[in-house]
């Protein structure tokens, strides 16, 4: 293994993940790595770093033969993306913690690193300090994944919190979270899902080699959660998460979406509180494993951007190695699922597409039904995204046998429901 | 980094972890490795695995120039350091899940790995198929570690968990766990302490740097936990785990102890139930992290064996960097710990050792009290680890004040205890 001790490195970006790092880098000098410039898009923004460090041109770091490391942490994912491109084009790691660039440029991003044989590194951007994608890599590479279920969205899982422990109502939640800084101001790329979506997108590849196309994942996030939801949960005993989740199913193929799911108090994902992230890990060998810790934040963040940086010391890449060294998952919408509806209006509801209805309840106050539902009708339509019904994963969601829900069927004409 | 695709495998011991390692190696045919011979002890028992796989003769693998990689796993320490050093010495990197033998002979094996150049890898030896020590040596390689804290030995944690959530008795918990593999026919080294006390020792080395020498270590296991020291932590709304734990002080310096601890339910130590493992890292920059999974068993085991194997097709090797590249860290014994003592008979207790007494109850039903006591009288005596008398630390126990301790011993005098 050939250490390479010079590390000279330029950044991209310096808001708070950006800042994270280079203090970061500032109280670690066993790294022994040197901050050569720092890009940055406005000059005029105050900084706690010496003037003469930052520059406006992009083309200073990328076309320094000194500088072999470009960390880039900026908000644009297409600015993000030409960056890393043309720093990999140019002969340089990178460094990453763009999580919605690593989603919407994969398959490029995968051919930039088989041409150039550089090494891209990302663990930040997907549960930050958590070392999730390089243990899926190295440490899970000979396994065989069962499932993986995580909360990596902070924002939401902290608003869903206090949903739960404190009774707040979504509004106040939120409102919550953005005074804490765990939500943005605009928070619909949080709360609608799409963060976790963008993880969830390269985790897939780590974990199963799928690289998913655009749409091609059923999501949704916690904007239609309510109270009565809340309610519910907890009269079941269970809290809700934002749940990622991916599972080896009998015919080999890969169930992976993300949505808001019940799990019981007892549940590692229930462990999983306020702005912290979680994964379960199951396999045939290691059996449930689980990783928790801060999923977002200045330095959780830079702690993993700053790993990254010394595995580069040691010429670390990530080798993908459900995607070219073992037989690629493939994705499939062909199971059921066991959900939880809850509705303002009957007519918001398309009951027509349940297998079998196990709860109904619809009265003044709580309006709800648990049914089964092929996962293909979730994928099909969006009945189930719209204002006035909010959609909840049960706690063991996945029905793989038609046989059962045959049976369950049944349930359906006694209750009088034939849709 | 270079890959060797070449793995031939010598196996020392075909017990529980070796056959597992062994089927396991069979399910993953990506990993390329082919087990050329197996060492045992003793020929005439049946095996499930080929004849002609097996010798009693060490030197035909130790000698063998095809065999690149040596995989220990036996029980006798001495014999395993034997073949271990001699497997080095022959240039073969080595994999082992020896942790009695790692922990007593570790400064050897420190200086075999200096000396050789050569990679001893030893992930299975420490909570089995939670990835601790990789995750420490790479992943928090530069990271200020605050404090580890870690449930390390699943027979106790499974003898505890039934000890509190079925109100069993030790004694009828302690069979449970025999009866389910859980624990040995002999108990003693998980019940007394020693198993989690040798990993601890090599775990310090990862973490701080810190080679602790025989008896340097204050431990005790869960041998004295009776009912009323689960009644009692119940009322407190905590339970007991037998804890691995290390913090860095003020001063410095570094605490390590395995003692047993009351712990809060909502605590993450408190989660980790029946023979899992888990460990518990806070440190400045990632914040507090979790690891948990299964910690013993045939195929965890083996899975992490199967980790390192594959690990050394790239080269990898420990880099003990905080050994080597930071300021080692050194142990220290001034500090002072709330505990709990529960006692039989007033007398076993060594009331003039203790700066203050919080709680105190002695009737004929409950005998314990609560009080603040300098680490180095742990260190210097044994009275707490006698038949009568059990030690558990209270859930906060670390106090490293002194001025704290002056204000609090008013309240012993208050309670007209004064030694």
């Amino acid at each position: 293994m050939k250490t390479n001790n010079k590390l000279v490195l330029g950044f991209f970006g310096f808001g708070v993940v950006g800042e994270g790092v280079y203090k970061v880098i500032g109280q670690t000098p066993s790294l022994s790595a040197r901050i050569k410039k720092v890009c940055i898009k406005n000059p005029d923004k105050p900084r706690n770093a010496p003037r003469e460090l930052f520059t406006t041109d992009a083309n200073e770091l990328l076309n320094d033969p000194e500088i072999n490391i470009i960390v880039e942490m900026i908000n644009d994912s297409d600015a993000a993306f030409n960056i890393v491109s043309t720093a990999m084009k140019n002969g340089k790691n990178v460094v990453s913690a763009s999580k919605k660039m690593i989603a919407e440029h994969l398959p490029e991003l995968l051919a930039l690193q088989k041409e150039t044989g550089l090494s891209l590194l990302y663990e930040a951007a997907c549960c930050a300090s958590i070392p999730v994608i390089r243990n899926l890599e190295e440490y899970y590479d000979n396994d065989l994944l069962h499932s993986i279920s995580a909360v990596v969205n902070g924002s939401t899982n902290y608003i869903l919190s206090k949903m739960f422990e404190e009774k707040l109502t979504f509004k106040n939640a939120l409102l919550q979270a953005q005074q804490l800084g765990f939500a943005e101001s605009d928070p619909t790329l949080d709360v609608d899902g799409y963060d976790a979506l963008n993880k969830w997108t390269f985790l897939l590849t780590h974990a199963y080699g799928i690289i998913p196309e655009k749409g091609q994942l059923v999501f949704t996030g916690i904007q239609n959660i309510n109270e009565q939801d809340a309610a519910v949960g907890a009269q079941k005993d269970c809290v809700i998460r934002l749940t990622a989740y991916a599972k080896k199913l009998k015919t080999g193929k890969v169930a992976a979406f993300v949505l808001p799911r019940f799990v019981k108090q007892d549940d590692l994902l229930a462990f999983i509180k306020n702005e912290f992230n979680g994964v379960v890990i199951e396999s045939s060998f290691a059996d449930k494993q689980f990783f928790y810790g801060k999923g977002a934040g200045s330095y959780p963040t830079a702690s993993a951007v700053l790993s990254d940086i010394s595995a580069l010391r040691y010429g670390y890449k990530y080798e993908y190695k459900k995607l070219y060294h073992h037989e690629q998952g493939v994705l499939t919408n062909d199971f059921f699922v066991k959900v939880y509806v809850g509705f303002t209006d009957w007519k918001y509801v398309r009951k027509d597409e349940f297998e079998s209805v196990e709860e109904w309840n619809s009265n003044n106050k709580v309006n709800y039904l648990v049914g089964i539902i092929h996962f293909k009708k979730l994928f099909q339509s969006d009945w189930w995204k719209k204002n006035g019904v909010s959609l909840v994963l049960t706690s063991d969601p996945i029905i793989e046998s038609l046989d059962v829900v045959r049976l369950k069927k049944r349930s359906l004409e006694l209750a009088g429901y034939t849709g």
